[in-house]
């Protein structure tokens, strides 16, 4: 059955191996008349380009995106967006002994018992690349929420035991540290136990933490569709990503309501709002008018180059080094693409909100 | 736009508020043939029912279900399944008061943000009641489930800091204990600890675990709809859950890959094996046929006696005392209802991937 | 797989059998704040209700409708709306006997190599009283469309070879005579028929003329959702249907360009017209700002008094007399329900136009 | 709204306007391990190509489709299909002027009414051109329905006046003749006709039948993914079609029940058959185990080189007269996209029959 495909009002559809001719995304029901050419999206590819920081691996791509359909005159058109990125360096000789193993940590085990067999290639679908279509979605999605004062923000927030200091958080530093870390400091140190990893032939995992701001209350639909809930599935999709938790998250279990209830309070301004955000901004499922804060987090990158064992399509045990170009640790280049499933979620639940009431549609066919 | 609608195969839809005349589910899909009556489902729903333990409200409620529809002669039709729960303990004197403010940690504000007004008696929608839906739907699940070796058993981990001892698991405790923790010495003490709350006029959080054994590999959609991601969802979407993980979970950020990566063997018997289960029984989003674990972050409720801050509808501060009967903690009664997210989420995949392959359908078709 | 539910933005599950305890649906999404209550409905129901002709069968049954959920204090709350219909004319002893065979021209067969087995008692969930559900979500769709100057109106446009004079419409007849036609003279001649049919032990088709007056240009979705397109499928799925048809329908195929093409053309008040309306109100899946024609031709009643052979359960040629009270003609109950999948397939469509523009979502969220 | 997607199982994400880059699909969810290669797609691609006959458009255009993804070692991954036709004669100029106004039976209009522009060059989104997805992934549904002994064979059944003799039918034919009809001799008169049209300035409709052989029954969900409805608008999306009709059609609106009903037979063979047809192998939305017949009715090509008045986005009424390289008659391309439609939608629907029964599920899973 169809997995690849997410959303309901905005549906995409992502496609593409690690080693195949290209990887893209089909982008359904993006609203028409937004100004959008290759540059908008690029920008967003461009943040989890390998090769671009120390931190990641040295392979080379340029990952430049192609616009097939969708946008006529410079604007979308209502119509499905094609975006397509090919592939153009592919090593396949790297790949073609983990063709007979499992790799320990990955999904090749899973993939041949669900069908049979797999593109070993580079992980196949299963690779990190998968995630060029995501990001792509993101790009435009981001775009339109910021037209409405919306930001979606991710960053690093720890890789392995270093973690940022939030009373030094530095937005632009997010885009210009190899860990996208808002924090110079905390950069330095964890790009240090990134080194320290690579030396010892081993990796790292860590946090990313996404914060959206200027999302009016009320967003999310009760019941299964929750914006808490919906984020989650976004989320968890990403490979890597092992635990999602909004607000003060885990900690919750530990606190009395007391401590972990937000108060509500009037402004001077007129507008309402709470005296703490334990909640991370969702309250029964929608946005409570608070800043979102949503947490993921990402194990350590499982190929490494030290020797594992595992077994073979034959059922031996066996003992294997495996070889390639590999990230020491995931966390930097996965900073986008978690802020792109935000940014898609949210905008998705944005439109359903817009039938929330009677009146609203009335109204909307009476001003036409 | 709909939300109170979940699945692809099996495809459920729940109704109802916490004072409204009734509850219930309509189950669309359930596969035909399989025996059922109330009894199956009654099983289930007397696990979430208020008053059966001196841990929860002191609410009765008898929450009887009936099927009105989809089962024939004792077996289901293939056809949906109506359930349906009379609401009989109405109090809604209890909750005129909060009609007019908004509860702090509760959905109240975004309720009437999103639709201009809300059914406060009780919550409405957004009660623990809306649950009777979901559980009495995952007990059919469960037990289709459980006619293929599959269990699904979720149990309290933790209430505030009162872990249960893993090495004394006892599972007869889970149906037992009035927290529904498998460990009765643990119990002992989380009954003191919400004793000890409600004394305080407070409340308290805590942990539900749930692993699932039997699964064969290979279950789940990548990308989107992974094992993982849609347990997450249809987890998250319980209302009070905070976070949700998988296996080794938060940890892993701080893992080096050598200790997160679970090496696989071969067992003297001919089946795969894996040495650990940091992955929760879970790889690339698909079931690595491990034991699934994961486990639900949940919060302290809400709704506690003493005095907090807050809001009107016409925007003044005010201070507040909810009166009603609520409970000092939601863990033990939503262990069930996790249990049963994890049930439907789990069929419903398994469905998908019964079509994984094209020689499944083939076959299908050819011996038929 | 889940075939009862239906909708992108208002989705419904309908469920029940003829015989069991209830029929009924749960409309999740409908928007929040419309003034709702049962009369509303009932009003929908009664013009499928049998025996209120002498067109139809002497059942009897009241069919009266409750609202178990999602509507508060007179408003619809925009959480799911649960409404029921308890079975109270249950002859079940008079469809024993049809347990054991296939009528011809009934799903019976369909059903054992589906399912295994079936729910035979009138037809189970075949039976034209699934449509209870059907109406019951049409007639909320059809108050909500008639506050925006929206008009769904369906009406029997031919029994067997009586047809109406269209030059005669007159509206008020459609749910005055027992034919449902707007045309008395018409509807005097075929209750003739009917009659006839009735005599020899027989039955007879029609077709029902759907005409939906005020739906502005642009509904619908290219390419998959086109109005027409879901229009069919909402229309054919209803029982007895066998050929939906828009406009001129089968009639453009003997057409030149040049007949069948509308010319638009500017009206003196400043609005768009077409010359003609050969499209019957859409062109490449959308409205185009006439009225909308639709017609559902519909089989004769396939359950009918005299002998006919068929095979029995044990693989037998057998002949057979079906008893029971039977509809020679299905026509004019249809009606409401045509109008009803009608109006559900509308709004939805129209609730999905409102994210069209990247600029109706950015000042939706502005004007908030 | 996302329009552009379609299916359950198997979803696809059509994509590409006539005069952009490129025109694709997505196909999501298509199992694992079927055997593929480009010549499997462009055997179906060619019969919709222009420029083949002289019935069609002078246009050349190669379509040569390109596997983007999913596809490793010639089979199926079970990952998504990615296809994709690059534009290659593109001549924009001819259509520039189309831009300013409105072609009478043309989507124009409602294109600009819903996105605010449109893509005009050639018709864009709503181009035939857009009918390269849906052919390409029928391709894939029809090989692997083919592996189960199912047949979906579409022809052209009439143009104009002219119909095929069903006596005479040759299969063959259908490949060869320009027009698509399994009758050499009706071809031959139907070449007169289109000729005519063309000398006229004009443009003529037609009907295209498809018939389907091997489906077993209990095919198609009750109630509203009945195998009809769903065919019904799979069909009914295709651009230029007016009306659907099964078995019978629109004549069984005249018939009587004795008629109309097909009486079930013991075969000498132990299977059942059906003695008459006219239900065209539906039955209560589910497959009779007879042929399925299905007729789609095609008006006119709207676009004809005759003056025709309209009017332009400044509100004047004009006159026009349409340039560019028309077909008088779109029938014949169309035929390769109604079976391919109705491939698609039965295998979807095949799917979905596998989960139907409990055990179908239990046994699947201890056949593993």
């Amino acid at each position: 059955m169809a997995g690849s495909t997410l959303g309901k009002n905005i549906v995409i559809s992502t496609w593409g191996e690690s080693h195949g001719k290209a990887l893209g995304v089909v982008i359904d029901g993006f609203p028409a008349g937004m100004e959008l050419d290759e540059r908008d999206i690029q920008k967003f590819l461009d943040r989890r380009k390998p090769g671009t920081s120390s931190a990641t691996t040295s392979r080379k791509e340029d990952d430049l995106v192609e616009i097939l359909s969708g946008v006529f005159e410079g604007r979308t058109t209502g119509t499905p967006i094609s975006l397509m990125v090919k592939n153009t360096s592919q090593r396949s000789a790297d790949y073609s002994e983990i063709a007979g193993y499992y790799r320990p940590g990955h999904a090749d085990y899973g993939f041949d018992e669900k069908y049979g067999f797999r593109d070993y290639r580079g992980g196949g679908r299963s690779s990190g690349r998968e995630t060029i279509g995501r990001v792509a979605s993101g790009a435009l999605c981001s775009k339109l929420l910021s037209q409405m004062g919306i930001e979606v923000c991710a960053y690093t927030k720890s890789i392995g035991d270093v973690e940022i200091d939030p009373s030094k958080f530095d937005k632009s530093a997010i885009y210009s540290t190899p860990t996208a870390m808002p924090d110079a400091d905390a950069d330095k140190r964890a790009m240090e136990l990134i080194q320290k990893c690579r030396e010892d032939m081993d990796s790292i995992g860590g946090v990313i933490e996404c914060r959206i701001t200027g999302v009016p209350a009320g967003i999310g639909e009760p019941v299964f569709d929750k914006l808490d809930a919906r984020l989650s599935q976004a989320i968890m999709s990403v490979g890597a990503v092992k635990a999602v938790e909004f607000g003060d998250g885990t900690k919750v279990a530990r606190y009395r309501g007391s401590e972990n209830n937000d108060e509500f309070e009037m402004m001077s301004d007129g507008s309402v709002s709470k005296k703490t955000n334990h909640s991370g901004g969702v309250l029964g499922g929608m946005s409570d008018g608070s800043d979102i804060i949503v947490r993921a987090y990402i194990k350590p990158t499982p190929s490494i180059a030290r020797t594992q064992s595992t077994i073979n399509k034959s059922g031996e045990n066996i003992d294997i080094n495996i070889k390639g170009r590999h990230d020491p640790v995931v966390v930097p280049r996965a900073v986008v693409v978690i802020e792109s499933m935000c940014a898609l979620t949210l905008l998705d639940l944005m439109i359903s909100n817009m039938s929330s009431r009677a009146d609203y549609i009335t109204s909307f066919y009476k001003n036409k």
